[in-house]
C-alpha cells in the first residue's frame, strides 16, 4: 500500500459535501479553461486570491517533495506582470490552446480551505500546423471562498510531460 | 481584459441554475458521444430539434465571426440525409470513433435557449492502425427543452485542429 | 437504427436518479484514477467485490460479443496476485500514467447492480520519454453498493487502440 504517496492523498470528507464542492470546483475550472483557452491571459490571475501560490513542477521533482518548479508566481501582482508579459509575447507564435479535464477529486476542506486534484490534457495547434499534446498532468489545488465565490489560492500543476522550461511560457 | 471574445462568453446565469442545466447537459452530451461512438450515425439526427442548426467551423474562422463551416446543416432532414449517405460511405472505411469530453460551462439560459460550452477531444481508430486525435475542439451549443428533454437547438463545433473537408465525412 | 449495438445499449433509468448515481460514479472514478495514477497498484484491487470481474478486450471482440481478452481476472483474489506482480515488474520500467476520463453515462439500476460507461484516454510518460496515447477505449462496468459504497462487480475495459497483450501490464 501505497496511500501516503503525496500524489495520492486520502480522501476526508464528507461524501455529499465533496459532491457539492466538486460541481463548484468543476464550474470554477471550466471557466479558467474557457479564459486560457480563449487566449485571454490577461483575465487569468483574477482566478487567484491576493497572495495565491502558482508553481508548476514536474512529476519526479514533486514526488520527491521538492519545491521548485519551472515557473513560479507568488501573489496576483507576479501573474499580472506575467500575463501582460505574455500577451506582448504572444504575438510572435500564435497557437490556440485547448484544456481537457477529468474528474475532479476533492480531498479535503479545513481551515487551509478546500483541497482537490484534476487531471488535464493541454493540447496545443500551431498555425497551419498539427495539434499536439503540448501537457499531460494534474492540477493540485487549493480553494478559498471569498464573497461567495471560489478562488486559487494554489495551484501546483504536476506535469507527467518532460518539458522544457522555454515550452512553458503560458499560464497551465 | 478580453471579456468580449466570441469564443469566451461571461456568463450571465444564476449559479445554482447553473449548476442543475450542467447536471442535464453532461447526460445529453454521454448520451449523443455514447451513439457516435457505437458508429449508430442514423440515431444522430434525434438529438436535435426539427429546425436545429449543425455547424462545423475552424476556429479562425469562428473567431472572425465568419458564418461559413466546412460542414453545415439546417433542419433534422438534412441531418438525416447526411446520416444515411454516411452510413452507406464507411463501409469502405471502418474505423471507430471516441469522443472524450472535457467539463461543460453553461453561459445563458434566456427565451432563446440554454447556451453551453464543452470542449472535446475526437480520437480515431482505423482497422489495424493507431489512434490519433482527429480533431481537438468545442462545442458552443444552444438547447431547447422539448417535452421535457433537451434537444440541440444548434450546435457549433469550433476546431482547433487543422482539418481537409474530406477528413469530416462523421458527425463531430 | 442501431439502438441494440451492444456498445449502445438505450439508457432505462428515471432521470433524477441517473444524475444523482452519475455523481457518485464520478467520485469512484476519481479515486480509482487516482489511485492507478500515483502507481498504487496495490490498492487498486479494493475497488472490486471478492468475486468481481475484470476484463480487457478489444473493441472488436466486444461488438462481435466474444467473451476473451487480453488480461482477465474473476475475483479479488486473482486481482491482489496481479498487483503484486506488477508492483515487483514495474521497477524494470518506471512510467506515469494518467487516466482522464469522459463523461459517465448510467444505463439502467436494477437487482444485479448499477450499469454505467465511460470513455478514457491513458496517457503513458517513460523516463525522459514523450507523453503517448496509450489506450483509448471505454470502461463498461457494473456497480453494487457494500456498506454503503460503491465497489466495481465487474469492468469490461474495451479499447479502441490496437495493442499487444505485453503492453498492457498495468492496470487500466
Amino acid at each position: 500500500m501505497k496511500n501516503d504517496h503525496p500524489l495520492n492523498r486520502p480522501r476526508a470528507i464528507d461524501s455529499a459535501r465533496a459532491l457539492e464542492l466538486r460541481r463548484e470546483i468543476e464550474e470554477f475550472n471550466a471557466d479558467y479553461c474557457a479564459t486560457l483557452d480563449a487566449n485571454d491571459i490577461e483575465g487569468w490571475p483574477d482566478y487567484f486570491t491576493d497572495d495565491a501560490l502558482y508553481r508548476v513542477t514536474s512529476r519526479e521533482n514533486a514526488e520527491l517533495g521538492l519545491p521548485v518548479g519551472l515557473v513560479y508566481a507568488e501573489g496576483r501582482a507576479m501573474m499580472r506582470d506575467r500575463a501582460v508579459a505574455i500577451s506582448r509575447t504572444q504575438m510572435f507564435a500564435p497557437r490556440y490552446m485547448l484544456h481537457v479535464l477529468s474528474n475532479t477529486r476533492v480531498i479535503t476542506e479545513d481551515a487551509a480551505g478546500i483541497r482537490a486534484q484534476t487531471a488535464f490534457l493541454l493540447m496545443q495547434t500551431l498555425v497551419e500546423g498539427p495539434t499536439t499534446l503540448h501537457l499531460a498532468g494534474t492540477y493540485h489545488d487549493r480553494f478559498l471562498r471569498l464573497d461567495g465565490r471560489l478562488k486559487l489560492a494554489e495551484r501546483q500543476v504536476v506535469h507527467d510531460t518532460n518539458i522544457l522550461a522555454n515550452d512553458l511560457v503560458y499560464p497551465v
